[in-house]
């Protein structure tokens, strides 16, 4: 039996990955007195009149809607909402184990992006954040914005923030490794979906300077025809030296971070780097590139989304933990600073002895990451 | 400590009464293979090309979203949606304890109608029923009714649905204590909110002919003036003798049925009713009329909602039971012989022994509750 079979077969099983379970049972008349009415009103009447009581007083304080509506799932494109929530429970599944995180799917049947703005700000009362997964961009980038402008509740963007984040700890350790400098090195970010355009943002909010974006139409400039909003943006703070080729004519890159498809990196563009290659290959399940051409083409230090590959740059590693810290500590709009703290705190989870060319990451399992992580992001509040 | 008190203080300590908990553990590499990606792209692709497999491959079978607005929740009226969720968490438990459903608190931060429709339909593909819940009327009229027609799962609105199966098991029960026929008796639904309407809708589907219906302006009759739309309605089905008068003038009713507020029943109305009376008085937590009053009213089997006299005509007796069978049955729209099936299959779980003028209608702890009402819902759709 593949994986495939064995997964639906998991699934056919179980009929739901998560449940809900009640804190308490209701035993007696007592019980139902006290938990429901009449006595349920006096938590109600406080809440009504402070708001701020319902993170006391009710689940909201743990609670994060995983909001989807179908368009981009995994590799499967537009599958609809139905079709996502295997996902999405997964998702929650993950949460509930790695950070204790009480997350609820919600798939929406509605691919309206001002109509998805209005749904959630309209489900967010019983949320303490919102988790926005697997909506297709560009309009996902609007919706994101949109709602942390105004909502009173973090929004956070695995596709974007997680993936960036988990990047830039490995990255922080690859630099250590090959003795490169952040205000020094080039970067390329090939790809600009959700997961490049946020990896570029976060990079050079932690310091790097010198990044090219490229898409499928080669380096993303300043003035290039037809450029999409959230790239021409892009265009204004990357490519400092105006290159407008492709990426195989791209000379002395440092680090090559691709997020697109399997063979969506070009090799020349890696012959060409610098010595001390680091390349970082995101495409899931199958990288642009392999274990063993990585070796061929003398990348030194190499990371992919695999779990059968060192250096796996899973968001498993961080977005339980980060969102941990969005709840415990009651954020209500997440800053560069918040993502930089978490990535260091996840990059130093790998010790000087164990740093190595194959060792950038802490395992998915490390059972410190989540109070690590926590500790990270709170002292960056201070 | 008073119940309050008591319930606050119970409400700090758990902060959320229920909680999400996955059905199985995540241990392994292998099990993230299986549970999320990659393996988790199988059951996706089965439902994108089956939509209807969803029901076997997700939480969508067992999950119910308690959907409000908060604005009328409990005696405290429009009081938010944050303010109402301590109330939808513990329907949630409740549905939990006593039917095992996966019930979600969906608390709106918007009241527009057209709006509540369009979220509900746009959140609906996670969800096997969807539950209205301290909803103002008439507008809850109208969304349920819209939601019904535009949706493929069933919209159970419990302050309606759940009030009338309660009353009208308990009905049954009075009438063969009191030997009065449902042909033959005449019924005075006092209070022409959810609870009178959809009650009124029941008895009439149940076969009670004589029904009039009474709001604080007095008898609703077909003509009177400014009658809103959801009572003009009844208007044409009730009131069959077309009495324009106020309830104290009212003669000869069998029973009294009366969902308003403590001192909304005229005493003098009870007084003219015919021998064998039967009143329910369904005001909470304080009932229209003491039982001290119903003694010496001469009322012969009197129910309330409270706790503390007997017969407690308590929803929680029926919705856990009417939900689960909508799910196991993968009911798509309630009708009126399902709700009359349940409540026939409450009011036979007291038996001919245990019959008498204070026990009508089971205990809320019965454990048979659910897989009676589960089989007798069951069978009415053969």
């Amino acid at each position: 039996m593949n994986i495939n079979e064995e997964s639906l077969e998991l699934h056919r099983k179980l009929r739901g990955k998560i449940t809900i379970k009640g804190k308490v049972r209701i035993k007696t008349t007592n019980d139902l007195s006290l938990l429901y009415t009449p006595g349920v009103a006096e938590p109600c009447r406080i809440i009504a009149k402070d708001k701020s009581a319902v993170y006391d007083l009710t689940m909201k304080n743990n609670t994060v809607a995983i909001v989807t509506d179908g368009t981009r799932v995994l590799g499967l494109g537009d599958i609809g909402p139905e079709a996502a929530l295997p996902v999405m429970e997964g998702k929650a599944l993950i949460m509930k184990e790695f950070g204790n995180i009480d997350a609820i799917p919600i798939c929406l049947n509605e691919k309206d992006p001002d109509q998805i703005v209005e749904i959630v700000k309209a489900i967010a009362p019983v949320f303490g954040a919102i988790n926005l997964e697997d909506i297709s961009t560009p309009k996902v980038f609007d919706i994101e914005e949109r709602l942390t402008n105004e909502l009173d509740i973090p929004v956070f963007h695995d596709d974007q923030h997680g993936t960036a984040m988990v990047v830039l700890a490995g990255l922080i350790n690859a630099l250590k490794i090959t003795g490169k400098k952040k205000g020094e090195i080039k970067v390329v970010v090939n790809g600009s979906g959700s997961a490049g355009h946020a990896i570029a943002k976060l990079l050079l909010a932690y310091g790097i300077a010198d990044i090219t974006i490229f898409d499928r139409n080669g380096a993303i400039y300043s003035g290039r025809p037809n450029l999409e909003q959230h790239k021409a943006k892009m265009a204004e703070i990357t490519n400092k030296q105006q290159f407008k080729g492709v990426l195989k004519d791209f000379e002395g890159a440092d680090a090559i971070i691709s997020a697109t498809a399997p063979g969506g990196l070009s090799h020349d563009a890696i012959r060409k780097m610098n010595e001390q290659k680091i390349v970082f290959a995101l495409a899931n399940p199958i990288s642009e590139i392999s274990l063993e051409e990585s070796k061929q083409l003398g990348i030194v230090v190499f990371g992919t989304g695999r779990s059968d590959y060192p250096n796996q740059l899973n968001n498993s590693v961080i977005f339980p933990g980060f969102l941990r810290a969005l709840l415990d500590l009651r954020v209500k709009r997440i800053t560069d600073k918040m993502k930089i703290a978490a990535s260091e705190a996840v990059a130093k989870l790998v010790s000087k002895e164990e740093l190595a060319v194959g060792k950038i990451i802490p395992d998915t399992f490390d059972k410190r990451l989540v109070k690590r992580i926590v500790k990270g992001v709170k002292k960056s509040l201070d």
